[in-house]
């Protein structure tokens, strides 16, 4: 039944990915699931039919936890069924705290190899465990620094002493701040600035460093918690500008990467550094860079390490503008009071846009174009902005 | 039976998207699918199991019609069958008219939650009254001129007064104009430019002015027949070129981003305007400013508005070259007669694998390379290339 | 039975594009299939079930050989079977030489259209054929150098008279070559560098040449081989540089495409030139260079023969970085040798993330960055990497 071992794999592949296709492929449409009762969240109790599998239960723990199935043991039974066992192995989406909990799997098989059954046995107080404690939105802020003032929040890395570095502590605040700013409605822009004499320098290295075992642990553990975060500001529909000073490497660049409007002091450097260090990458880098600067460039930075000035980022196109140092501040804080009185679902659309285009074929695009413009225009901003073009007055946008 | 409803509509969801993954998820292979007799192009009668459905019906309106199903009402029959309630929204591909036509769509399910089957019934006289009128080819143009001379078709916005607006005259011409070009074999290359101080505005603002409720309805009727517009110039064998002179703007940026080879005029000017009025994009703008002037310079035209030189244009990658505004005319004829000399099979491979390099990987692209290069390798001008380049002297292209 | 031959032509097309969602829906799950008993690396015999049949037999081909099954007959049977007449052709992948089968498949369908079996008949000799003869990595070099010097291959191609062009030999021959650097373990980093007055001016037109009937088929013979050799380089795990002087033309810009790092002597030049010969592109010319180069670089390039200077190249984005010509051997070397002491698991990782990010989404890529940071984070070099920068010293990398 070394078939079925197969199978199985590739079922923890496919939800690992979220490729549905695949799911569709290897589970019996008649597929039955029997998940743990005590689950949170309604996610326990049986699930039948493939369709209703992937919806109500694998889906919707997609929504409130980032977490893996990972598989350890496959155990072959008499009758043809397999026990899998592992470990969910993740955090709660909003909570940021730990999910880490055995299972144990039992699955049997049609004749045709697909899966028909999944029986699924976990410690749910654990998954419950790990959306407890103060909610996000209201923990406490340790060396981010967070503010909402006429509908600009303004989001400040304030660890001056370690160049902004991403520390367990800081990537917990970055998630408290962004969440919060994702959550108020009031939010018509977002900017992320930094105390000290750099951004961000990426990792703390310090943090990584320690036995050989641990180190791929520790990685897992801050990245999880850090995508999250740039995941959430991709997704906002306020618009984001990002100041930058000094420097600003490795991960760190992902506060950049995700920003829609990015002013660096002319002094700025940027580097991805992880060549230097024997890693590959994480913060998004490797998405955007051959977005932005090109593949050519991003090969370089990779490959050779290389470090780019403030204008020749300008000039690859990884920054918006370039202003002298003493400005900065001035600047960005400027463009960011200008997008919080723009037309904020406009803006909301066109980011969604933006992105969809990297994705999108040109029809696709085309008709995603029409919906969102469409949209746009029920809106009372895009009833004010047309009327004042007609009148040649200026627009008083509200963000609705 | 919710979970009937949560399939129909996940159904008008995939059809909207021609999500063909979803299609096959969702609906039983044995489907049966009853459409009403009277629709024109074969279209009704009964289609035998899911993939006849989808590929003698779903797809096949597709290829003449322009149309989305809106369904509006869902109504759980006592059986566990579904009646959904809506309209038929769209134009006729080919003639440009209005679809609007109400259906009710009677659905059933298997048990484990497949739809079973589909009876539509709807207003087949609107469907065939959709593609009455004078053909598409015959109609009279107001506001764009189109003469074909010596291979070389010019299609000229003529509509001076209003800065080349897109209005609905406009949008209907141009959808004559290409269309005329499209279906001329005698059309070796295509030159698009306008009259008057500026190229296009882009939509007509007075037009999709109003009362809040109809803009959303003005911008997608105009939309509609300006992005079958602009799919047909993406998908012309023969190369496009496009002169630039004066402001190009909004959804009229679209004309110069399906062309092959933009050539500007050093005055001209480039900006989306969107934000100032309150509305997403049009015109395919968000599929391709990121790909031709980069991630952070559409951000930036997008959010803050920003206007391109034609200096800049160049800089960026939004247009091929600037000349002086005295030597445009000339300059845009020059190449698009080289280009109507040339090797239009070969021309019309080059187009496709470009655009279709958007959404291959390397190795699906690879194998369409190999499959284009050897069918321009059996056409008359590959060997007269081959031979001229072996005797060192002009090829002479005849264009098949 | 005109819709079984239908779903015929769409297991072949799925088959010669690898479109598993395709074959998932045309085979029934049912589906057996039975392959010529004499096949060589255990194809043959029977497969049960659409899964195994797409897992153990035709992605299994796949792994052995560049062949496409070529449809040429399709007889309906009186039981509602079809049998299809043709022949497979293609290359073995290691071997290098010609596959040319004939084959007839019998097909059975399912009440829904389904095919529910497949029976092959086809000639076992010319497969194991076409593996035969010197294996793979001992075939005898002609035109191009191989050496390997302290973990750093070089890749030298040496047809001067002709320019570099790739004709049958010179194809062979970078097979072979990329073959050995692709399967030994001691090599670190890849140099590829030319000798005589230029690089490759690309296919050799002498070859191509010939009766119009011929020219598509020399065309595919020579470009099927040649595309194995971009598709190894490109999957490399150690990093690869090139060093480009004179004129780099036509297909064998994919040489310089396929690298990581480009180094480019300042008086070379850069063109495409498939217009002036009637041909469309091969080369990975269409995949690499929009977004190398961007679109209107590479419109101009394809449609109008634009020629880039080395200074173009660099401002473009097409290569890395430009030297006086009597600089770039040492250059390319240095480089070379550099990357050659890098943490090169590590740069493996690198290299697949930056390809994948083309094809990935945002989410995907995160988690794709995850899982491989991960990875290099239990590598030796990692931990000295880290512990290199921490005691702020270099890190002495083994490539492990």
């Amino acid at each position: 039944m070394e078939s079925h071992e197969k199978s199985a794999r590739l079922l923890y592949d496919a939800l690992a990915t979220g490729d549905r296709k695949a799911l569709d492929a290897i589970l019996d449409p008649a597929f039955t699931g029997e998940a743990t009762e005590g689950l949170p969240f309604g996610l326990g109790g049986t699930h039948e039919g493939a369709e209703a599998m992937i919806r109500d239960f694998w889906w919707a723990i997609g929504r409130h936890y980032r977490a893996r199935a990972e598989p350890a043991e496959f155990l072959a039974l008499a009758d043809g069924g397999l026990v899998v066992l592992g470990r969910y192995v993740g955090i709660a989406r909003d909570g940021g705290r730990e999910l880490d909990a055995a299972f144990a799997h039992v699955l049997t098989f049609t004749d045709d190899g697909r899966i028909a059954s999944l029986r699924q046995y976990t410690d749910s107080a654990r998954w419950a465990g790990a959306t407890r404690g103060t909610p996000a939105g209201q923990r406490a802020l340790r060396v981010v620094r967070y503010d909402v003032t006429a509908g600009l929040a303004t989001i400040e890395l304030d660890r001056p002493e370690a160049g902004g570095a991403i520390d367990p502590t800081m990537v917990e605040d970055l998630d408290e701040a962004t969440f919060r700013a994702a959550h108020d409605p009031e939010v018509r822009a977002v900017l992320i600035r930094g105390t000290g004499r750099t951004l961000s320098v990426g990792g703390d290295l310090a943090f990584f460093a320690g036995e050989a075992d641990t180190i791929p642990e520790r990685l897992r553990w801050i990245i999880d918690r850090y995508h999250v975060t740039l995941d959430r500001l991709v997704t906002l529909e306020a618009p984001v500008v990002c100041a930058v000073h000094g420097a600003l490497a490795g991960g760190g660049l992902g506060l950049a990467h995700v920003s829609d409007i990015v002013v660096a002091a002319d002094d700025s450097r940027f580097a991805v550094g992880y060549g230097a260090i024997g890693l590959a990458s994480d913060g998004a880098n490797t998405w955007y860079l051959p977005r932005l600067v090109g593949m050519r460039r991003a090969q370089e930075m990779f490959l050779l390490n290389r470090v780019l000035t403030a204008a020749e980022a300008l000039d690859a196109g990884l920054v918006t503008e370039v202003v002298p140092a003493d400005e900065l501040a001035a600047r960005a804080q400027e463009l960011a009071t200008t997008l919080a009185a723009g037309p904020t679902r406009a803006f909301g659309h066109m980011k969604r846009l933006l992105l969809a285009s990297q994705d999108n074929d040109l029809a696709g695009q085309l008709a995603e174009e029409t919906r969102r413009i469409t949209a746009t225009g029920a809106t009372a901003d895009a009833r004010e902005g047309i009327t004042a073009f007609v009148e040649r007055r200026r627009p008083d946008f509200r963000g609705r």
